[in-house]
């Protein structure tokens, strides 16, 4: 498989969309990537959504977004695999392009939310759960959140109040990105009194829906001059899975498709933990964070809490975390989620973050995106051009 | 790209199958597929899914079948395309196996329609349009084709009642297919009485809505032996787009992307029209047989009307059509039609059709799945091992 790389990024800010078809939104997104690559066209688009069809009446994403941005006849499709639809919706992007099939494919993560009720916007994201044996008896996706972040409390005994420093540095980064949603900061005191939505997870450790799109270029690494430094290697993009349903788990706080794909990455990449510069974790709940450091082979439960009170996953620590605000402080459009994650990447990889929330010298990125409650798994290694 | 063959192909008859989950369905065709390849591990799942979400209010459907057939960890998504969606799961599958990366994967068809109300099914199949332009308009899946049948009627002068041939033809071949829906013939005089569903569109020009799931497994070709006649190759799969709203279209009756996907695959098949010794095209709506076979390059629409009047698509014709029954006879459980179409294309290579369908010394096949009208087109080549 020859080697990717990707040349361009694009982004709409996350916020409520009400004024914005899911066809727009991912235009503007594609059109600002293309934009940003310097290219006028592409022979394949990748469209990542989840929820179209249940709230937007809408399927067949990829030949309507194809023809609204001026692409009409490219190869175009939709992949799903649900909060992890954009990453997935990647993927097979680089395996377009790896395959030597396609020589510059777009992938575009576009969801629209906010414009229907909550009510059908919680039951079409229980759409990710298994609708025969969760979603049936009335869990709804934030209750089964809530079953993992109680067993967790219960068997590593760690303290619910320290989650808090996870939403916290979120908002604290996400202050500095023009297109986050929640550009402010919360204190601890906020996050105690933050209001229980399905308890023990309160709304501050929830990720918000939103609307968005984003977009990333890919072509062969082989096309584009070495030395371009605005060029982003792409050294690992693995896609794993799990049961669906918690109940068929054999531990149930072990994220086996986080560990398998990022088990598969480093090996595909070449690299070791300490190699990664951030990670984009996919911080849906503050939970689903401390579950994936673990299960990606970062730190323990209670040592990801214990830095994370030492206020020690900053754009300066070692390990920096949701530094472009994560899924908490950017928002959560769930199917363009993943894609948000590689843009972020991007701009820190090229030195383009802004000021404060920039990563110093950022060499290498791991971002991932989960879907479910760990039942699809995309980890992704990305690597700057810049020496460090 | 290395060469990629198709090892294996499963299925379940196509019918009302209340008592049958998704998952179940699409296992038991995956397990199906795998027994007849003689393997027992895959290392890809690709899912061709339309209206999961909105139907039966589950996503993520490939983590959700690749567990329940016992295959929890490998790498699964979900494709959608609309109608197109079985053989856009199928053209990833050709990609990973094409690219390298995977060594065994299975494509994977399955729809459930028929478990709801009319209503709620018309809804959901009408996403495969533009929801802001013609569905919010009130326009349905069958109207929208029932526009470019009145507008044929009108241009080319043709006359209604000869699209009968089509479907009689359909019905008299899905006799014989043990799989297929309508086991029974349909004569003129049935179809020139049929009720009219949306004018000039009858209940006899349509293909009924069904439950199903069909797979097939794909290797590399190389890691097959040669002289291994079960073994069907994969001479190309392409796949191209076009406006998804009609009236973006310059000219109505003329399916771009259907012109686009088979230049495209004959070119890398390297063959011409006559080398196709059967087609099964898309013949969810008999205006879009006769305009499939027109925009292929293999006839006008009016020679087309010709030659099925004089009952010269048969098995034993020059251009066998529709040859287990087609979406017509077979039924059109719309994401799985494009699997079915390459199990029935694979087993008549094999020569493993049932006696009176069974295309003598078949030797290359050509499927063709469309996605709304004709806003989506995959064309897939395959070729027996088979001497002639």
């Amino acid at each position: 498989m020859r080697k990717v790389a990707i040349i361009g990024i694009g982004q709409v800010p996350v916020r409520e969309h009400w004024n914005k078809s899911l066809k727009e939104l991912a235009s503007l997104a594609l059109l600002d990537a293309l934009q940003d690559a310097e290219r006028d066209a592409i022979d394949g688009l990748y469209v990542g959504n989840m929820v179209s069809g249940k709230l937007s009446e809408q399927e067949h994403l990829g030949a309507l977004i194809a023809e609204y941005a001026g692409f009409t006849g490219i190869e175009a499709i939709k992949t799903e695999a649900a909060c992890a639809s954009g990453a997935a919706a990647f993927r097979q992007a680089v395996l377009a392009v790896g395959s030597g099939y396609k020589e510059c494919v777009a992938t575009v993560g576009v969801e629209k939310l906010t414009e229907f009720s909550g009510l059908s916007t919680s039951d079409a994201l229980a759409q990710a759960a298994d609708a025969d044996f969760e979603t049936s008896l009335g869990l709804t996706f934030v209750a089964l959140n809530a079953l993992l972040m109680r067993r967790l409390l219960y068997e590593r005994k760690v303290n619910r109040d320290d989650f808090a420093y996870f939403p916290m540095l979120a908002h604290r980064n996400a202050v500095h990105n023009p297109n986050a949603m929640f550009r402010h900061e919360i204190s601890r005191e906020q996050y105690r009194k933050a209001k229980m939505i399905a308890d023990p997870i309160n709304l501050l450790d929830s990720s918000p829906i939103a609307d968005g799109a984003a977009a990333v270029i890919v072509v062969p690494a082989e096309t584009v001059d070495v030395k371009n430094k605005r060029v982003v290697d792409i050294m690992a993009c693995e896609l794993a899975t799990d049961s669906i349903a918690l109940h068929d788990r054999q531990e149930l706080l072990r994220l086996r498709a986080v560990e398998q794909s990022t088990r598969k990455a480093m090996q595909t990449a070449g690299i070791e933990h300490k190699d990664v510069d951030l990670f984009e974790a996919h911080d849906a709940f503050s939970v689903m964070t401390v579950l994936s450091l673990e299960a990606s082979g970062f730190m323990r439960v209670e040592r990801a809490l214990q830095r994370a009170k030492e206020n020690d996953f900053t754009v300066t620590s070692e390990l920096p975390l949701s530094t472009m605000g994560g899924l908490k402080g950017r928002g959560h459009p769930v199917g363009a989620t993943g894609v948000y994650q590689l843009v972020e990447a991007v701009l820190q990889l090229r030195g383009q973050a802004p000021g404060p929330i920039q990563v110093p010298n950022a060499r290498i990125a791991m971002t991932q995106n989960i879907g479910g409650t760990g039942a699809t798994v995309v980890t992704t290694i990305l690597k700057s051009r810049n020496e460090k």
